[in-house]
């Protein structure tokens, strides 16, 4: 054994599970060992007084997908891993998404070729099935699952990605052929279709209306839904985004009979509520917190609580999905124009998932910190197939963000280092915020200075999920 | 005050509340007096060891509805009220079934020309809405409904009748506006379909697996979406033939959070299971049990008794609609030809619903001979807006049937007189048996002769239901 | 057939299920019919207008109770079956209570010594088993159901009459064995006290922390305890006066797993809340509101409706318990003397049990007239065993309240007939008043005038009750 | 720093959160470091193939209890211990049982007067409160909770033991003062007590009866009554030895309204069923399958992997408590004389919980490795101030297992190294068992021979549990 290439010396390491005052020894990009008194390392760092953490995995962001007819995303991936480093994350995990008339073959090369070389951390790829035709189900997702792009997105709302109970069923289906794990969006397209046009014809049209418009009802029912087609194809299912009491139940309930029914909650869900959407008197500026699902009340806080300290939710996301308000280039913002429907729905939050869940979690006593690395990084990688990612452990990769768990911080854009020309959470205080951010080793960001490099991530391919396959005891098992 | 037409002595007069012995005095077709030692009536019935109920009320029997490509319907409404009435029913609701390309009017128009004055006994129609139209909704549905057509039926399943989910909504909301009583039949056709799909590749086509290819989960989970729809738009529904615990408990689980949703379920969810698709060795006998939702196994029959206990539901129907088994003038059985896609979906049961249900409920000790008044008659006519119907009370009409609770009968096809040239409950034994049917005072049926005329039934216009219209607290209430 | 001693001519007949305009003639006491156009009575009365109704049956009367050291309660026969009659009812099922070294027998024979003669309205009475000797519950207590005495209720707190779970799981088995239909008092005695003392320790004296020292916690607990030693022993039990979601969703959870429990609950959860307890500014006046459970919160109301409408509760009672607030011949207070243990429990209620359920429920929307009657009349009849009770048929008492469905009144201790010296709803605004009771055919009150005597009502013994005895599937079946 | 005392080289280290091939080095006792290609050590263990997890933590185990007039308890310290690190353990936690008239100080030093010297493995202790009193709680309590006996136990059931509530109350409050965690064993005493004098007068008097004398009603009936004075009094509390659905249940129930309930189950809720204690046609023999809560059914084995998996149970225990079948001393069996009633609650299992759990759990796929550590190591240590137990990492105590996953053993007698003399598993086969115990640092049992010295364990004072304290919100907050 040689000496270490860096030695974080005298932090507090926290894992999941386990919290120990250690050294944190790196060599070639890899945890070489976590001990007592370690030798020295080419390059030490100070952690004393800091907690050292593996790096934050987000495993819902969105970044570079296209307009569909409307405005083009904040971020591409150079602004959206450096926000992601920026807030003490060394893996995303975006999506690529299969575009009208196209493979998802070539909506992955699409992806790639937007990412490659332009990522300041390391990043996989979840895929988006909006058109399962027999050839995606039946060759294109093995193949890809065979290369690493171990798990689906499906949605059941929003125009071009929507898929009728039929695909949903198919989809489900041969991702317990092939492995791939399956994320859902559970909102119901049809009841906001209903919704929003109600909305319109009474006049209703302010960035409000859009959290009117898909009320918990309509998660839930979704969820519901999601759930039965996995239980009849056997199928598990992560149901991503919840947002409130209503879904939330509904998973429980599933997980109680038995299902592999996974939940993902957003910091959104703790921290906003419907009433940012009314913005300054029900103007415009209330399309800053416009996101789907919409943030519901402060009840529903209680509740996304009580789901992860009972363990329903097993991961902790930003959905991340980042666009400008005033708009790129001068252009008038196009969140807002004549109506909450062209409000392109999704907020940038990669930057602040983790300072805010650590504030209003473990500060405040409703989570320990050895579940904050659960939930913004362990779970993330074991649910999702990142074999060497998410443990501060001997040969993970040196993923590590250092998190001075005192430091008092208002959030401010300033801060966020993405594209967006806002944060939903401009002047939220928080206590705790990420003093460094080292990606295999090398520190990528310190003090709030990035000094990653924009090539400085590396694609992942991942394992198959070990929730993925399928349940004992389905109808045609 | 004359004296009485008829004078129904001495039975004991059960009511959906109360039990007195009395006599029924009749006049003019109406109950004119409940008493004591009641004055002479032209006829006089000696009613002594009977009950003397309200006439049974069948709201949900399908009566000569088109062939849809497959096979004619085994009851016109001459040979299905004829077994109405054979069964102690005074009262049927069959359907009016808006075809493709046909207005709700003319639907009606048809129903209309195929029952009046072949109708052995009283009838009204429920709309099946199959084209949910800006005009349907808007114009000929509220006039259908002033005209004392104020129930509508929706399906979430099979071929030409299926809505889709933005269909539904605008139904419900349609519905809500002009006091429509919506009935659902909640089972998902995009996962009967692929299930049934499956179990076709897999060689699994007896009719067994018609049980198989539309598990509880199918139905549990239509029954939230319509639930979850019926909150959204604040309109109460009643979900119609439940089969078991799964849809049982949904039902429940919005009863106890407030909302108005109704249940009904029907006398093949307490005595058939689906072993008796099976039929003999998997053949196609197996087919005479085909109905849908599928008769499910025991303990389901405990879940239903536990819903119906506990005012869960509120009707027990037949659900009749009849096909030949062997066919109609020399045609193959046209239920069992290829696989049990094929089979049309329906069992015949009008005849024997009021026995199953008194032999196994009342004088199994599970419900009083008042609930079973309830859930045969009373219920069924406050729900429906039959206002003259299903009360042993002044005023109403004299529809009355003289039970006979301790007579042990096998049911067999001969007791049946319906149409179809079979009954899945050849060989039932039950224990009481209606001894008389009257209606409006004429003696329509007594000790299983039938004594009425198949223009003796009058159409029956009907009020708004006082359960429908809108609940408080909708979204956009 | 002769003619009738008094026709009620014209009115609106409402029974538990069915509504019919009707005239209803009387004939020794007795209903002898209910008809169109029946002829001459030696009495009329032109009922057009009002509705024809069961008089009122309340199941859970204190009346005439002794001190146990404390202040004597307010209401013997006389006075309280006046304001029953007062308020519609023509029954009463108060309590003969087992004092302390006191036989069952001998507890009811002082009862009737204090009743017979000196009753305005029907009486019987429930036993309360203070001391389950074998004696008591192995010779007196099937002696006492052979009587005629065929409910008992048992309380799980209070001083001199809590039972411990030994003597309560005595009982339960022992009202199985012979069929008594066993009431429980439902909340936790040690609770209470540890909490008592706990506020006490601090100084929180005022009548309103009696509602603090008995939260809904310790009501779900005990009805939670009860239930399962029914469960445990097979025997069906009622759970009376349920204040709110807690203790009212324990009994759906049991009704849901097929256990024969009932529940009863009260005007004061529908009308009054903890906060009337504070009085003026937390003073004495506070205690005129202090019962056991305590009225809860304005959710709770929420609760009791749903758990009214979906059929958790079958009873409604008024739990009159009669104390004065300035006291008897001049001496102080008794109720608010030096802390709110003090304060004897219980509120006088009988006269506008009807009126309120009537103008909360009926007029409200909330429930039909027919379930008014079911709660108030036709199911305490059928639940304890009054044969002749609780119904307009033939043959029944003719115990009939004319209710004027849209008369408003403010009600006022005036109007109370009772003995306290104030009612809790001074300054309750009702629509919907009794306008004369009728007991057994005799006019008892009109017009608020009382033409009854005080030696009119006659003592009722009681059949066993047919929800009494063994459910099927306990433990040691 | 130096090298290291010793290294466990090229296992596979198991966290209860994360997985790595890593060297453990071991430096006075302590891990210092766990790294790849570690220095040498002076000792070296070559642990290819095998896993490295935490020291099994068993903190329900019962030593050296007194005989209440019963017979002695089979195991004493020594031999407890000695069967502990048989089974992978390094720490176990017994109690410390207030006899009668005895104060918890004295019972302490009782205990340690038996432990001290005479302990294979690390202990702390659990007080047992069986008299409450204003000393014991007010003075004794908090002295020992500041000594380090943080947590104790009370009992619903069992003679001399038994807590009434309003004690159970008073021992809640005191806890949540002082900071000690409450363990509840949850069985109702009158209602066995009810139950076993029911079964004893009709003769059924066999082991088995001992079963059916305390079904899961009575255990769920506790939990509900445990949970609500948690409830009432804000105090978190853990309930152990869940047998089933029902108990589970509540826990679950609770955790959902966010109280903090915790819950364990043991080996045998998992691997026995009543029908064990039938014996060999109802003999004695079934009397070594007595313990209570008994075992249940196969549905309940179910229902705890249930729990298991969706985290309402945090720890997975022994509750050891062996007795001897034939007797010491060649005296007669003490556990079968003449009754169930007779029959000493207890069997014995440290030996056999690690090697269950993980063939039942690991190995059938029903849990993950990380979770097994979870739970029969960290979380235990977690809960009950173990602050430098329950982790591999450094600084910790060098307490590990070496675990061979795939060995398949039958379970034996001879392999228990206990007092008793029979174990109830005699048969059972498992894969998975430990190959040597490591106890900070020293290998006190390898391949099944015990090197360890029998005072080799140390006394470990317990820091207050994170999970001790008040719950925000509690009533008198």
């Amino acid at each position: 054994m040689d000496g270490f290439d860096l030695v974080i010396r005298g932090g507090t390491v926290v894992t999941a599970s386990d919290t120990a005052v250690a050294d944190v020894g790196v060599r070639g990009g890899v945890i070489a060992a976590v001990g007592l008194e370690l030798g020295r390392g080419r390059q030490e760092i100070d952690a004393a007084g800091l907690l050292v953490m593996p790096g934050g995995i987000d495993s819902h962001v969105h970044l570079a997908q296209p307009a569909f007819g409307g405005p083009a995303m904040a971020d591409g991936f150079e602004s959206g891993t450096r926000s992601a480093i920026a807030g003490g994350n060394t893996t995303v995990l975006p999506f690529a998404l299969q575009g009208r008339g196209e493979s998802l073959r070539q909506a992955v090369e699409d992806y790639h070729r937007q990412a490659d070389g332009q990522s300041y951390c390391d990043y996989g790829f979840h895929l988006i099935v909006a058109n399962p035709s027999a050839a995606t189900l039946g060759q294109d997702l093995p193949a890809l699952v065979a290369a690493g792009y171990t798990s689906l997105k499906i949605f059941m709302t929003y125009d071009d990605l929507v898929l009728n109970d039929r695909e949903i069923l198919e989809v489900f289906d041969a991702a317990g052929e092939c492995g791939a794990l399956v994320m859902v969006h559970c909102e119901g397209y049809d009841a906001i279709r209903f919704m929003t046009e109600k909305l319109e014809r009474s006049g209703r049209m302010a960035p409000y209306y859009h959290a009117v418009s898909r009320p918990q009802t309509v998660e839930r029912e979704a969820a519901h839904r999601a759930i039965s087609h996995a239980e009849l194809t056997g199928v598990p299912i992560m149901i991503v985004h919840v947002s409130g009491r209503e879904a939330m139940e509904q998973i429980r309930w599933a997980q109680s009979r038995g299902l592999k029914i996974m939940g993902e909650t957003c910091t959104q869900y703790i921290s906003l509520t419907a009433e940012d959407l009314k913005g300054l008197n029900m103007d415009e500026t209330g399309s800053k917190y416009v996101c789907s699902p919409p943030p519901r009340d402060r009840p529903s806080w209680d509740a996304i609580w009580n789901g992860i300290q009972t363990g329903v939710f097993q991961t902790f996301s930003s959905d991340h999905c980042p666009f400008y308000f005033e708009g790129e280039m001068g252009k008038k913002n196009p969140k807002a124009r004549t109506g909450f429907r062209w409000v392109p729905n999704g907020i940038p939050g990669v930057a602040v998932r983790m300072p805010i869940l650590w504030s209003e979690g473990v500060v405040k006593g409703r989570i320990t910190a050895n579940q904050f690395v659960a939930l913004t990084s362990t779970n993330h990688a074991r649910i999702y197939g990142l074999t060497n990612k998410g443990a501060l452990a001997p040969g993970y990769d040196a993923d590590i963000v250092l998190w001075d768990p005192a430091r008092k911080v208002t959030i401010t854009q300033a801060l966020m280092e993405h594209g967006a020309d806002y944060t939903p959470w401009e002047g939220f205080e928080v206590t705790g915020w990420p003093q460094a951010t080292i990606l295999r080793g090398e520190v990528v960001m310190e003090g709030g200075r990035i000094l990653g490099r924009k090539d400085g991530g590396r694609f992942l391919p991942r394992a198959v999920s070990p929730m993925a396959g399928r349940m004992a005891g389905a109808p045609l098992d």
